[in-house]
């Protein structure tokens, strides 16, 4: 990439971001698993279901962008899904694994805002407007998620793993 | 732990952030060395200050909660690095080299926020306010420097990232 322009490097970060989203949704249903509380349990659920379409989003991404789909290893939510691996076998009463497991989900979150954030930013900044909507979309989910998700922790999830305690 | 607490529970979250935190003080004067944009450079050096700061205030939260100061390896961070040094390593022209930078160490910086969220909202759940407000202070620079870095990104390195390509 000598020559490299800032459309090839949109596609590497969309590539990370395609590859990270699938590791996403392999890992869900085994956060939603490992959940006791019932809208924790639901939140994960329906998260996959978002990030199903969000990856169908990317698609259209790549096609705006006349480029194959395709992914390439993301380390990062590879660790982050090593964190959450971690957190569903250990020996925790089920409230503080429930409050753990919000805690991974929210950096998952967070890896997410932060990519979609960049590949917005450099779509507008090449003029592909089509595709910096598309983008924001899921920047607005993934946002709306987290604030979720960080509701949920402080309303209920983290309030329980203290009485259980 | 079976019996485990909340307590417990922040204060391994506490230990990821500690390790994920001196992880990145190696990793960032690479990262000044890596970029070619002054403000960026300068940028990531006045963080790698910054980050010392926030150690030496997670050694004050350890002290507090009556626990030796002790990291556990956080993969996370190990992939987020492990992605960064992918793009030092990259044969890019320097001023998209200096975009993709950006985009790694904003990836940092939300792993950051999520994890200083966590520890912060449960310092404060179990009325560990002294904890709290340290947590909450290292939380607010990181979310500046996300800010700072966005900034950056979208006035600057992006825009000379296309008009050199």
């Amino acid at each position: 990439m000598k020559n490299g322009t800032m459309k090839d490097l949109l596609i590497e970060e969309l590539r990370d971001i395609y590859n990270a989203e699938k590791q996403l949704t392999k890992a869900l249903p085994r956060l939603a698993r490992a959940a006791s509380n019932q809208k924790l349990k639901q939140a994960f659920e329906a998260h996959k279901e978002e990030t199903e379409g969000q990856i169908a989003r990317l698609e259209q991404v790549f096609e705006k962008l006349e480029t194959r789909a395709r992914g390439k290893l993301c380390h990062a939510m590879e660790g982050l899904v090593e964190e959450a691996r971690d957190i569903m076998e250990k020996d925790f009463p089920p409230e503080l694994k429930d409050a753990a497991l919000i805690a991974a989900a929210q950096k998952v979150e967070h890896y997410e805002i932060a990519s979609y954030g960049t590949v917005h930013a450099y779509a507008q900044a090449i003029g592909e407007r089509d595709v910096a909507n598309l983008l924001e979309e899921t920047l607005k989910e993934e946002r709306a998620t987290d604030e979720k998700l960080n509701r949920l922790a402080i309303d209920d999830v983290n309030k329980k793993a203290i009485k259980a305690a």
